[in-house]
């Protein structure tokens, strides 16, 4: 089992730390933060302050490196690692995966990149927010992109279980796509929703219940990393804002012109099943030997059907896709 | 203690009724559900599928009459009311006002009549999902309408702090503007998030973690339900719906043509803000005597301000408004 170091200790990075120490890998981490620092320390955790002197650790060991600042950081943080380990085994958190590709294939072009993307997170940030326990069940989303090696995505994505998720193999484009639907979006919608409530005042606020706090939640987000995310998605997110804008024009033609929002609030109930019975489903092994040549397909195909991946061993990565089912 | 009546035994009047016997009231229900009313027989309680039986009981006695259906089906229990108990104290708990007001002045002019609506609630439906605690800590809408004694007000205040929540006191516009905003514009904005994610296949809702779980929960409440309430607040609907539209679009062409959604995640985040703050917020108590003359402005202004009354006694009702503050 290789070592593992994090760069960047918030609630992403922090919670790595704590998992991979609690899976007993050799694990240590670098932030900027004094603070995040200080705190890892005081928790028994191995953490410095100096990416140089954690990089340089990485590339003698030739340990997992793993990117966890948000997206506005990731090229200064690269150059750390072109200088001090510039063909170690990568891979990142953030949560677009196109323009973290790109930026690894300009700054550190030597570098065994798999780009990855936990789907885990809270409204809260910072050392203080992550939990070793974080992960458990989530889905981790580990691109194959052109170039990337299955040897390496094998090793990424047994960390990943190890950090306690199932491994969903995509592309780039195609995840970047998804988490503008399924987490961009979410983020824009509350702060229009928080908005649009606020903005009548205190009664209206005073008699805001369950649909509005939960509509909301996400808004309570740090707003420079919810920028970070959504504004660094830009290509993605601007289609997924066009369907919502689409969908909500039409939902507010048809209750001024004919009174019935039918269509709209049958189709959401319909896609909250989807997602309900989706979770829910009967579900098929699958394993797929990663020496096969259309292994990267398979990989793929297994994603695009909803499937994840729940363990690597000998060769074969194993794992499970929805079906067959009722519906 | 008057004695309760509550017509409908879903979720709300489920509910109502477990809290009402649980503070000792002599409570007893009706539905046209005979699943319903058999549950509810079943754990114990009084109910009835003869609303003509259970509403003459309530005349009789001069009981409180709560009207707990949906609105499409006012018109058609106030028709029995009008038979059996036209002239009783008589409450609802309808997520619209005004349109209500409308159906019993025509239906029932001799009715006490006392808006309300309490602001709980859960995306389960049905007298399986009520709960005697539904209603602790949550605000009840209570409305002073143009005629409203505050007789009949204090009464049904009184029954509605005895149920566990905090009173409200507005008017039928301010409230249906109020909840367009906070409880239906949610359930337009969830669907359409749901249909917007659910559009794009099965990777898409494999990746779905805790923005888009929260932000879709309540399109998974049952379809009739929303369209009753959402339909049946058209007027106030419809605003709430061009303020979402406009800020939604103005966040789309900010991020076509500048990058930046920072106005729109400011906003947001100031908003989320502001209902935290509201809720945490330091307070004052009032008392406002229901026998002065501007007892009702006193009422309303204190809503207004986002405050609440948490007891009627001795022909005054106590309560407290938001502030000092630092904000």
């Amino acid at each position: 089992m290789r070592d593992v170091c994090v760069v960047g200790l918030g609630l992403i990075g922090g919670s790595v730390l704590r998992a991979a120490a609690k899976a007993e890998r050799q694990v240590w981490g670098a932030a900027r933060s004094e603070e995040d620092v200080a705190a890892a320390r005081a928790e028994g955790f191995d953490a410095t302050t100096s990416l140089p002197e954690a990089l340089s650790r990485a590339a003698e060991r030739d340990a997992i490196v793993v990117i966890a600042v948000p997206l506005t950081a990731v090229e200064s943080v690269l150059s750390d690692v072109a200088e001090h380990a510039p063909r170690v085994l990568l891979t990142d958190v953030v949560s677009v995966k196109q323009p973290v590709q790109e930026i690894v294939r300009r700054a550190v072009p030597e570098a065994r990149f798999v780009g990855g993307h936990p789907m885990a997170g809270t409204a809260e940030s910072g050392w203080s927010a992550g939990r070793a326990d974080l992960f458990d069940g989530a889905a981790w989303a580990l691109c194959l992109a052109h170039g990337t090696e299955l040897a390496w995505w094998a090793e990424i994505a047994h960390l990943a279980l190890e950090l306690g998720a199932q491994v969903v193999p995509v592309t780039p484009e195609l995840h970047d796509a998804a988490v503008a639907r399924i987490s961009h979006l979410p983020h824009v919608l509350a702060a229009v929703l928080a908005a649009v409530g606020a903005e009548a005042g205190p009664l209206t606020l005073s008699l805001a219940a369950g649909s509005f706090t939960d509509g909301t939640r996400v808004a309570g987000t740090r707003v420079d990393l919810v920028r970070a995310m959504t504004e660094g998605n830009r290509a993605a997110l601007l289609p997924a804002l066009d369907a919502a804008l689409g969908m909500l024009g039409a939902a507010r033609g048809s209750l001024a012109s004919t009174g019935s929002l039918a269509a709209t609030i049958e189709a959401g109930h319909e896609a909250r099943r989807a997602l309900a019975a989706l979770r829910a489903a009967a579900s098929t092994s699958v394993r797929i030997d990663l020496r096969a040549p259309d292994a990267a397909e398979a990989l793929l195909a297994l994603g695009e059907q909803g499937g994840r991946i729940t363990e690597v061993e000998g060769g074969a990565a194993i794992g499970r896709v929805p079906g067959p089912s009722e519906q």
